[in-house]
């Protein structure tokens, strides 16, 4: 047993991985061989959830099948939409009430009582369920929790543009259909991010799909993971809000000690590719609009934490002001990176189980050893 | 960055931890320095799980304050017993059910919405409404499932008898529930175990406490895992309802190229101290009721298993006669696991929040690179 503390497991290697390949250096990112900005510029969610799960991207006729197979399982039971409807109800947090919702998907799939737990075919079935029924959840509870009725999936509109829809009631137009089905691409996989390695050691012990997506979606919650996106909008927000100007604004928060979400990341060592294809897509948003400033503030506060800090942003920063221009309550964008991660969750975990091995690493003991015990009364 | 690959982290140092200590070469296992031995026969459940989110065993008064303010929380909300009822009346896994439900608690927890999800103060008080809640749950949904109507927890029993009285209807005696309690000290922290790791993992992007538990609950579920002592027991009755003498069906068994369960461990290169305890236990119980054929049986199998193969039985070995002859459904054991080692998960948390790096590790990228993204029409 080797010695040396590694509190974070940088750097260590607990896995082969045919799924995402990243360069740090040269900010690059690809899935199965594909460069990001290929994939973004061309291939839609679906076509990329088909390519994470069985290694390969698919031909028309599979894609067209896989399309219509996923749009065929969007319903939820009666029983999932009254968990949903109480958990509005009770005001829980968005990402809570999404962990709540996967972990119950597994009582009515036909699949997840499967002998075998580590059965490619059943598990492809809960996939595909799971990953079709997260955006109709999430939309009825949006939809719940505004005293409105949950709407009904359609199967006539492609995966982004169907969650739009139940979401506002209305179709939404191609810009921003195209616009979040490419967000959706840009967040489905990231190598070995804490929530898709939290779905592995779940997986490792032959714990079933839904336990692992489970611990994933939970792991995707913390703001050091999934909740940064949020919390990046809150701060353009507050940035809007104040008479500063954006620079002015983050060199006092920096120098009020604040942490300015949407900056730094284990991997990347240059600017996240992803943060590069959603910035040029708020600044489109924002000058179809006619109002950039959302756009403009980022803009600023990169330039000023690049100077500064040597930080170059991530994913969240640029998605914060996309997913805000298009309409999306602040306080979804984590369930929504879950929406779209969910795929590489369980690519990773379809490979976990294929050549599978216990994760049990070690701690080091540091506390007293051989204590006598005392009675109670001695104490 | 090292190029060595650890599939499964085997001895690497993830942690420094003041909680359990483990000799696995001298079979030596203990709590915040104090033998299991010792704990196992002098303290209760409730003064171990003190004694691990405090760094300390409690006094007298202490205790007596900790066991009333854990026992005055065990009711659940109506809500959650709807959930449990919905769960039970869709025949769901009991591991399953128990991982919704934790999940559901945060909704209805006043602590849960925190603003700081490191703050102490806040965790150990949902760290004791999860641990007390749990076994109402279980108890809950175990009775659900006969159709019966669950049995309100009562104040002035002691964590253990109290379970086995709202699962039975009826008091326990005092060997019953001392063996109980027993079972739950043994059970309650064990180091960086897969699911305790897992909590860890998801906690260390500062997720929140429910969160943590409810990835644990999920990764304690698998067979590598918590669901041994379900599969041992198993194992126990096929012996039982086969002509052949218990030698000779194991040695048929492992023939057939079957895994015996119970055995071997990641971190014990001799007899698991735990099953130790609990042979003694099994076999006190057996001699008590007259009938000593699953401790018999147990025993036949370890001789064998211990010649044949060198491997020592673990825990799971033992504690599935032990709960068996208690007349605990079998398909319990494992979630009865995880309402004693909820404590060990929480308190691994705890550690965690109070000095946090986010656990990413990295996967050896084995796929191609830059390939050329073919248009749909050319696949």
């Amino acid at each position: 047993m080797s010695d040396d503390l590694k509190r974070g497991l940088e750097g260590v290697l607990v896995a082969e991985s045919e799924l995402s390949y990243i360069d740090g250096d040269a900010g690059k990112l690809g899935y199965c061989g594909y460069p990001i900005e290929d994939l973004a510029r061309e291939a839609c969610y679906e076509e990329v959830v088909y390519l994470l799960w069985h290694d390969g991207l698919p031909d028309a006729d599979e894609l067209a099948s896989f399309k219509s197979w996923m749009a065929g399982v969007r319903s939820l039971d009666d029983e999932v939409l009254s968990v949903i409807r109480d958990l509005a109800a009770a005001d829980e947090v968005p990402m809570a009430a999404l962990r709540t919702i996967v972990s119950t998907l597994s009582a009515y799939d036909e699949d997840a009582d499967h002998e075998d737990v580590t059965d490619l075919d059943a598990n492809l079935r809960m996939a595909c369920r799971i990953t079709a029924k997260i955006p109709t959840a999430l939309a009825a509870f949006e939809r719940y929790r505004n005293s409105d009725e949950p709407i009904e999936p359609r199967e006539d509109l492609d995966h982004a543009a169907n969650f739009l829809y139940m979401l506002n009631g209305e179709e939404p137009d191609e810009v921003l259909a195209e616009t979040f089905d490419m967000a959706l691409v840009l967040h489905a996989d990231h190598g070995l991010n804490a929530s898709t390695f939290s779905a592995m050691v779940t997986a490792s012990t032959l714990a079933d799909l839904h336990s692992a997506v489970t611990s994933a979606v939970g792991t995707l919650s913390g703001s050091l993971h999934g909740g940064a996106n949020a919390n990046v909008m809150r701060m353009l927000k507050e940035v809007d809000e104040s008479d500063a100007d954006p620079t002015t604004w983050v060199e006092n928060a920096l120098e009020a000690g604040r942490r300015v979400p949407g900056f730094g990341h284990r991997v990347y060592n240059v600017k996240d590719p992803r943060a590069k294809i959603l910035g040029e897509k708020s600044k489109a948003l924002a000058e179809a609009a006619g109002d950039t400033r959302w756009y403009d503030y980022s803009v600023a506060i990169e330039e000023y934490i690049g100077e500064e800090k040597g930080l170059a942003p991530n994913v969240d920063f640029y998605s914060a002001s996309t997913y805000y221009q298009m309409g999306i309550p602040i306080d979804i964008y984590t369930p929504i990176f879950a929406m779209s991660r969910v795929a590489g969750w369980i690519a990773h975990v379809l490979e976990q189980y294929e050549d599978n091995r216990l994760i049990r690493p070690r701690a080091r003991y540091v506390g007293p050893k051989d204590a006598s015990f005392p009675p109670l009364e001695d104490r």
